[in-house]
Formats: C-alpha cells, sequence, structure tokens
C-alpha cells in the first residue's frame, strides 16, 4: 500500500501515520519528494482493509497495490478451475452450450425447446421460474411450479439444468431442481444470497452485475468461495453504456481479462449482452474466439408469444446455425463444441 | 404505444400486429409514412408490458408513450406524500436531518455521535448494523447487538433510527429496533426484499442503485407501494460516472426531477454521494437549494477511527457547520431545518 | 414523428400543435387515450429537425421515428461500401491489415518496423506524426517531417500509409503524404475537419468518438459523405467504460451493428481498443468472428522504448503470431487474410 | 511515481527498471514484499511522462503520483484567478450572469433577448453564430453574419459578448467581435484550437467536454495556459450518463472540486447541463449554492420559434424568476448578484 501525503502535509502528520503503520505490523519506507511524501507499507495489506487511512489528517491519497481478491485469483490458484455437472466439465477444451427460454412458461413450451436445443448440441437447459423483473406489474415468473417443469424436461431429455434463485430462503427449495443456481446481474451484490449459495456445493452461474467492474464481479464471487463453493461459473452478460441502438453492451474484453486474473471458468449470454437477434450469432461467434469457455442462449419456440424477452430469443432453427458457427470458429483454435 | 415497422416490412407482417393488438382490445391508427408505417395503440397499455412485440416479424422498434410506474406517480396522487416518523415529517416544509456514523462500532461511538448531532439539529440518528461490503473480507457489520446499541442510543436522546435491511429473513428482527428501514444500493433492484419491507407499514428509505435511471428507482419504490407501503422516502446517494476524483457523483437533478414524476419525499446523502469530507458540505448547501425533503449525513466522533467509510465522515463540529450553513439556504427559499 | 402531450395539456395546446404541423407539410393523426393525447405527424421529417416542438406549450416528448442519418445508411444504399486504397479493397471479402507504432519516432523505427509487419502480411502502414495527447507537456508528435519519414516508408516498402490529420489548416499538406486520412477519438466531432476531408477524395477513417453512441458516429461520418466523399472506412477503438483494469472498452457489438445499419466498411483497433498489450490478440481473433473488414493494430519494435503508447505496442513476432490465429478464424468463416 | 512489478517478475527485471529510472535521473526506493515489489521513483515526473515504463518486461502497472496538471493548478497558484470581460470581474465575490438564445437567429430576436436579459441583472450576452450540431443535415449557424448582429447589440445595450469559435482559421475573426470565446463541449480536446486561442489574450469560456473527468478538463484549460493566456473560465455543462429523462446530467460535485483543485473561475450552463425548462431554476440555485462563479443561461423570447435548442430555453419572464431566486441563494452565502 502507499500513502500519498497532501502537498501541505506537517511532519507530525506524517509521523502519525507512520506510528499508526507499525502498530498495525508493517515496514514503512519514506519517499521525500520536492513537492510531497509518499508512504510505502510493506506487510500483509488485510489489517488494512479497515482501516480509514484517508481520513488522517495530511493523508490525500491511498492506493492499494494488492488485488483485493484472493481466493479467486490466478496467483492463489494456478490451474483452471474446471466445474463438473452431472459429468459435463465447464472450462476444459469443450464448449458447453447452454439454451431455452428466458421464461419458463408451460411444460409444452419447455419441451418443445429443450428437445431442439439437446438435438443442436446443447447439454444444459436454462429457463426462469423466478424472473426479477424491473416493473412489479410485469410477470413475475411460474415459481415453484415453473421449476418442476424443468425438472420434467430434465428427466425427458436428460439435459441438466441451470435456473436463477432470487433469495437466500429459496435457496433449499430451488436445489431440488436444479444442477446450476444461477444468480442475476440484479443480484450480483446481494451478499446474503452470494453467502447462501456458497453453503451449499452445487455450481453457481454468477452473472455480471450490469454496470459492474471485473474487480467486482471477482470480488462477489470470492463471497461464494470464501463459504467454500469453488464450483463457480462466471457468466458474462452485457454492461450498461450510453448506446441506445442495444438493451446491453456484451463486454468481450472481460473474458480474456478474467482468465488472466482468475481461474474460474467463465461464459458468456449473447442474448441479454445484445437484446437484439440479429447481433447473437456474430456476438456468439466473437466470444468463442475470444475464449469463453460456454454460451448462454435464448431459445423460444415462438418468439413473438414469449411472455419475457422475446426479442432476444433466437428459434430452434437459428439456434441451430449458432451452433454451426460457432462449431467452426471453435474447431479454428483447437477447441470442441 | 407506438409500433414502428422495418422499412422492408410486408403487408402482411403489418397486418398480423394489427390483428394480435385488436385481440388485446387495443383501438390501432395506421400512419403509412414514404419509407414506413407506424402503428399507434390507443388503450391501457398494462396487458402489452408482457407482450414481446419486437419479436413481431417487420416490427423494428417499440415506443411505449406511458410512464411505467402508476402508484409513484405525480398523476396517480398529485399532492407530496408526507411520510411520519414518530411525528418527524418528511417531505413537509421543514427539511429533516438525519446524521450518525457509517457503521456502529460500539456503544460509546453512537452514544458519542448521537449527542453531538441531536444537538446541532439532527432528529434522526443513523449507523448501520448489517453492512453490504464489496469484499467479503471486509467488516460486515455488528448485526443484532449492533441494532440493540441503536434502540439504547434512541431511548437515550429520542433520536428516531434509521438503519440497514439486507435481506428479506431480517425484516421482522430489525422492525423490532428500527425506525425506518434503510435499503442500500446495490439492493436497489432486489425484489423479495423491497417485497418483504412492502409488507409492514414502517416507513422504508430507498436509496438510488448506483447505477440505476430515475425512472429504475421510482419503480423499486413502485414495489413497496404496491403492497400496501406508500411510507417510501428515496434517498439520492451518488451515481457511478467516469470521474476518478471522486467515489460517486452525486446527481442533484435527480431532485427536481423525482418532485415532477412522483409524489414521494426525496432527500440526499452527501457523504456517500461524493466519497471526499471536502466536498459534503457545499454538496448539501446544494442538495437544498434543488430541492431535497432532507440530508442523509454520516458524521464520526474520530473519522481517522471508523472501520468504515472514515474519509468522507465529518466530525462533529464540522457537522454543526454544515446544519448553519444549509439553514441559511433553506432560510433564503422559504423553508426550515 | 410523435408528439406525446403532457396529461394535463389543453385542447387549444393540441391543436396549436397540430395546425404548426400542417403549415410545415405534414399530415397527423390524432390518438386520444385516457391520459393523454399523441400527435402522428406524416411527412418528410427533414423540416421537423430544427422545429423545438417540445418547447410548444403542452408538449411532453417527441419521438422521432426516423433514423437521423440517410447518406450512410443501408436504405439509401443496399450494397457494401468498398474502399479503394492503391488497389487494396477494404469491405469485401478479403481482411486488411493495418499495423506501425503509435507515433513516428525516426526513420529507423519507422522502417525496422513497416518491414516487418509487411513480411507478417500487413497491406498498411499506421504511424502518427501528429498526436493529439491529453497534455501538454507530452510528445505532440515529429509533424511534415514525421510525414516524410512515412512517405519514405511507403516508397522502399509498397506499404500504403494511414496517418492523423488533426486541424482543416493541415489538411492540404497531410494529403501529400497518406493514402488514408485518420480523424482521431477526440476529433469525432470536429466538424470543421470532418467537412474539410470530405472535400477531398482521399479515403479517411474515422475512429469512433470515447463516449459516441453509434448513431453519433455514423452522423460523423454523414458528414463526409455529405461533402461529396464516400470513401469512408469506420474504425471502432474502444469506449469508456467504468472498468479501470483496461483502458478502454472495446465495443464488438458495434461491428455488427453497424454492418446492419450502414454500407461503410468497419475496421477494430484491439491496441487502443483494449490498452493492454495480453487481450490484443484474443481480442482481434473475436473481432474477426464479429465480422470486422480489418484491424489497425499496434507494432513497435522495442515497446520499452516507445514515446508514446508502449503498454499497448505488440513487438512483431506477436504481430506475426496475431496474424496466424486470425488468419484461422477468418477462414473458418469463409475470409481471407 | 510507484512502479508495481508482476507477482513474477524477475530480480532482472527489477533491475532492469531500476536501472532505466536512475538513467532519467530518479532516486529509487525498492519495496520487497510477501508476493511482490514495488519501486518507488523519486524526482520529477515530467521526463517520466513519455518512457512507456509499463511495457518494460515484469512491470504490472505504473501509478503516477503528482497530477498531471501544473499551470492550472491550485499549488501553483494559490490565490484565485479573477478574468476580466471590460470591467467585470469574473472569479470574485460577485456573481456574473450571462444568457441569451443559443443560436442567433436575427437582429430582433438577439436585441429582444439582449435587452430583456440585461434589465433582468445579465452582464454577458450569449448566442451561438457557429453551431456544432450532431447531424449535418441541421442548421450550422449565420458565420459571420451573426456575429456583426452580436456586435451590434453590444454597441446598442453595453453588454459583453461571449460566442462560440469552432475552428483555429476562425479565431482571428471571431476575436474582431466577441469579448469571451468560448469552446463548446465537442471541442474540449481540440488541441490546436486550444492552442490557438491560447496565443490571444481574450478570455476564454471552456466546456466541459460531455464525457470528460475533472482532471482532462483541467488539462485541456493547462493547454491554453501552456501558450500563455490564463483567463480561462471553466464552464460545467452537464455530463453523459444513463438517465434518459434529461438530456445531460449536470454535475455540480466539479464546483467544488475545480475550486479545490485550480484556482481558475468556474460558472455553470443548467440550460444545456438539464435540457429540460423545468429544471433549469432549482439547478441555477443548486449551482450557486455550490459555489459557482456564475452562470449562463439559455434565453429565447419565443422558444417555440427558436431554431436550436427550445426546449431547455427560458422565456425573459422566467430568467427574471432564476435571477431572483439565486439572489437570494447568494446572499444567503454572502454573495451578490
Amino acid at each position: 500500500m502507499v500513502i500519498v501525503m497532501a502537498a501541505d502535509a506537517t511532519q507530525k502528520e506524517i509521523e502519525h501515520v507512520v506510528e499508526r503503520l507499525h502498530e498495525l505490523g508493517f515496514k514503512t519506507h519514506l519517499s521525500t519528494g520536492i513537492e510531497r511524501t509518499i508512504i510505502g507499507a510493506i506487510g500483509d495489506e488485510k489489517p488494512l482493509r479497515d482501516e480509514p487511512l484517508e481520513a488522517f489528517p495530511g493523508v490525500e491519497k491511498v492506493v492499494p497495490i494488492m488485488r483485493p481478491f484472493k481466493l479467486a485469483s490466478r496467483i492463489f490458484k494456478e490451474q483452471d478451475t474446471i466445474v463438473d455437472v452431472n459429468g459435463i466439465k465447464i472450462g476444459g477444451n469443450r464448449i458447453v452450450l447452454m439454451a431455452g427460454p428466458c421464461a419458463v412458461e408451460s411444460y409444452e413450451q419447455v419441451m418443445e425447446t429443450a428437445r431442439a436445443v439437446k438435438e443442436a448440441g446443447a447439454l444444459i437447459l436454462r429457463g426462469g421460474a423466478f424472473k426479477p423483473r424491473t416493473s412489479p406489474h410485469k410477470f413475475q415468473g411460474l415459481g415453484e411450479e415453473g421449476l418442476k417443469i424443468l425438472a420434467q424436461a430434465k428427466e425427458e431429455t436428460g439435459l441438466s439444468i441451470v435456473t436463477e434463485v432470487m433469495s437466500p430462503q429459496h435457496v433449499e427449495m430451488v436445489a431440488k431442481y436444479t444442477d446450476i443456481f444461477q444468480i442475476g446481474t440484479r443480484n450480483m451484490q446481494n451478499y446474503m444470497l452470494l453467502q447462501e449459495v456458497g453453503r451449499t456445493d452445487k455450481p453457481v452461474l454468477l452473472k455480471r452485475g450490469m454496470s459492474a467492474r471485473v474487480e467486482e464481479w471477482i470480488l462477489s464471487a470470492e463471497y461464494i468461495l470464501d463459504m467454500g463453493n469453488f464450483n463457480v461459473i462466471l457468466c458474462e452478460r452485457g454492461i450498461r453504456t450510453f448506446e441506445t441502438y442495444t438493451r446491453n453492451t456484451l463486454d468481450l474484453n472481460a473474458i480474456p481479462l478474467v482468465k488472466q486474473l482468475s481461474h474460474l471458468p467463465v461464459i458468456v449470454d449473447p442474448s441479454h449482452g445484445t437484446g437484439r437477434r440479429s447481433l447473437v450469432i456474430p456476438m456468439a461467434r466473437a466470444a468463442i474466439a475470444a475464449g469463453a469457455d460456454g454460451l448462454l442462449v435464448e431459445v423460444h419456440p415462438n418468439p413473438e408469444k414469449a411472455i419475457s424477452d422475446g426479442p432476444q430469443s433466437l428459434i430452434p432453427e437459428e439456434f441451430g446455425r449458432l451452433v454451426e458457427e460457432v462449431k467452426r470458429v471453435a474447431e479454428a483454435l483447437g477447441r470442441q463444441v
């Protein structure tokens, strides 16, 4: 940690900071420049996390040097984490496709989609039974009834299930039906929920918050790892920008960046990530070229009848084309789908 | 609602949309321009909320005309809502000051601050017992023990209490100690939590999400109102921008804007809103000049010993100066503190 | 254009707007809903561009329906524009690589880089002689002397040249040396400069402004087309987001989006777009997978000696690897490099 | 400057950086922590500005300690700069009001507005003769003819003039008519233009770029100061955020922040800053409460006939009310209007 003193800091103020650092077990280096003094603090930064050094008189700025996450970091664990979902390996050489409707609407809708995406190559079925919606006046999902439909689809097709959990009280119940918990973008910093899924050993797909920095996203994963559950899959789903032609801006830079900073697998949701059907296929190709370990794609047998997010859903035929194109890119780079 | 058809939409596609609108009970107006056709849909927009018209073939864009919130809207309720907290009126002519430490650390720290802010003119004591922190390795609050300290401070000083609740399971327990529930910025879209506090009749202070649009913020309030609890106070606490010299960018435009769109009272948190002690007083003055109904200010007897957010805390003496300056602005504009 | 009247607009206010629209040659449709009236205006929207309808009493919102660009639009010109630079076709099936140092520093540095990038497969040499720098205390480029070095490199290697022009007064002079004018991100809305290059018939590479929406970027291209010069190449170079681990966030969504909205070719600069050497190759691959027509890459023989932007420059060897990987992705999708 | 080495940096890489720093005349301090080494460089940071230390092998991050601006800094010049415009002092105790139409349209329009704003208390008349517009198909201003109208208004009313200059070639010509050059938001980083007005001694009103950080804005001022012209007035005019109900988000935090970082005067444009007439007066009051030295307000005798920006223009009567309310706030804080 580096403490930059104000240009007009007094000698006494400098000494006061140095003393406090020594009390906390740090060694210090003073660099006295022409305009200001800089104090380097050497030692474990953790005890400093809650010490408000910026509130000390004469301190202008505190510059942390260490990354604030540990368990999720590549430095802590060098090899790629591979999350195992009923034998499906996420984070390995094979790219994993997850597909299905945004919301579970009926048994027929789920089964029709499940069969179609399975045939095209998906291994995991997505579908929301609990839907966080910006307005209370919109469809909020079928709840447990929806989870039962997903479980039936699993039985009949052999696909594994990923579905959202919105509240700590529901974790136990949702766990009975799903293979992967999904944490949605609005709940990326719902820490009580993160801790609750962290207490299970079920895989967690953690969506990036819509305005979150990569560091904050990894720190949210750290909450889950910190409870003992290392089966975390990160999912980039688009960030908010000034653009108005798309609903979100899919941030593919995050893919190689996460891979460099962390050992966790990372997948991409090009459907929410763009919000426009016509962009889903090109961005799915680009995600794989950037190094993503999988895709989460919205597919609906009849998007114009979808209760939620129709405009970004592919029909099964389009999803088939997506798989074809993604396969070609993956193979060109030495990976399989 | 206005449906803009693509330039190359076919006659059949246009008719298909029109038919569906008629089925939903709308009257329609067709405007056939040189380049494209526009369909106006007249009627109650609510059934359209879940109809993905943008997924219909030939549709380019759907432009909603109505605001998506209703109960929170000025159109629904013309007069200002005044929230009553033990006789303190929030939203009336008198500006209400809430102050106290970011986190509850000890009985002594809370009492020292409580007495000082009461003397300076605050009516409500703030302090967090549950602290949502970006990293799991930081201080997470004293929990119920902290709430008990706040309750004691209330008994000894007569100040009312505002404190954060982070999870639906805690609502009942927190309700025993607090006079106002605070919903933090990271939980603005934690809908299960909003619904749970909406089931009580206790006042709720709803902080704006750090990247939320004003419409989304009001829609989150709508979740609470929709459950029957109209005692909602909005709190602007700074948005995320590209600025690096401040922690957040306090958005004062939101004050007159919310006042025009909604009947709910709105207060300002200049401490989190800027993250820099030297900006708190000028921005507090500006907030009142913009029309805020109150302020939420961090005060700590010894910011350099604060466990959380020291850099933005005022010492009691500075808070006294803030009250003085705010009073002068308020009186110049015909309000009291 | 759709004019949404306020909920409390009077009959007289509605009539006043309708009259004005008729004066301007529009036909109007009135949709009288329960809460408010909506006026549809049919006719050429252009005369409305400068009519401040939102300032009319009783008007709440004006919703334009037409896209504001015309010449740059796919509707105006359906086929892809192919820009010809000394026989190199930009916008066709072959992906064009432009590479070279950020700033021209010396004859040796330029020649060494030029030979290396040519060998790896680049057809166009990039290099700045005029450098817009955030601070006046940083290196501002060699000016015309730098242009002469580029011209020499062209003569000796046969590579074509792209270099930045910063001011209308320099257009004539820079034109003597370069094959493509580059307009930098800070000058995307320097309209006098856009018009000046629009008066020539030389190709223009227009970088996206660092916070520009896609519509604004295309409108800036429209300024050049409007002067008669249709040889415009759009270049995505990263937008500003909240991310702090990268310098910019390369927005690949813009590639398929521009391709759908406009007929102009679009290339990608993964060097400025990320600002981190370790992200350049994965993002270059992703750009091609998303459909980009070319790449603009910073290559420096010795990045640690570079006067500007060393941290994002590849060494020639790394550029060779980039070309290899990009080639594989391109071929998988039926394109050549 | 602090250089953070990567966790896996070799001893040789560390020595290589240290050697280079010594060559540049720095003294260095090494802090060898458990995980990584940090190098403190002491000495004048300026020669380091163009040294790409981040490109050195083994370097992870370079953290500058000094602020990059000098002439504009409070450290360089402690007292407030007061800019004198024909005897009007900008930056002193008296708040200066500048008002007028967005665009100069005709002699009558300008004269009517000029008389009205003068009567209400404005000292400076604003009005654009050169208008930078996002689309080439919109009104671009009357050019020199417009400047002549402004000059006439000056003669007849005694008001001083502020008007925009868009290109270095026009500086000499515009100087004949105006008292203050305005640099618009899109040209904040048009460095050739900044340098050209920096070569004159006429006051320059520098608008903040619509996505600029405060540091970048001050650095743009630094370009002007660096040419010898210290008569710079900063003008906050709203930044781009995700908000859709307003055109821009006026950032009042910038006022006290600039005052702390720099000696230059700073004024506020609440008209462009919000884009909504109903927000202009409350935000004008708030700007003064935050410490602004003046206001730039759009006033038009008939906003619905305005060629540009009608929706945010006040009518003269509303401007009169603004002056009244601003006066009350100013006086409460010990300043005059």
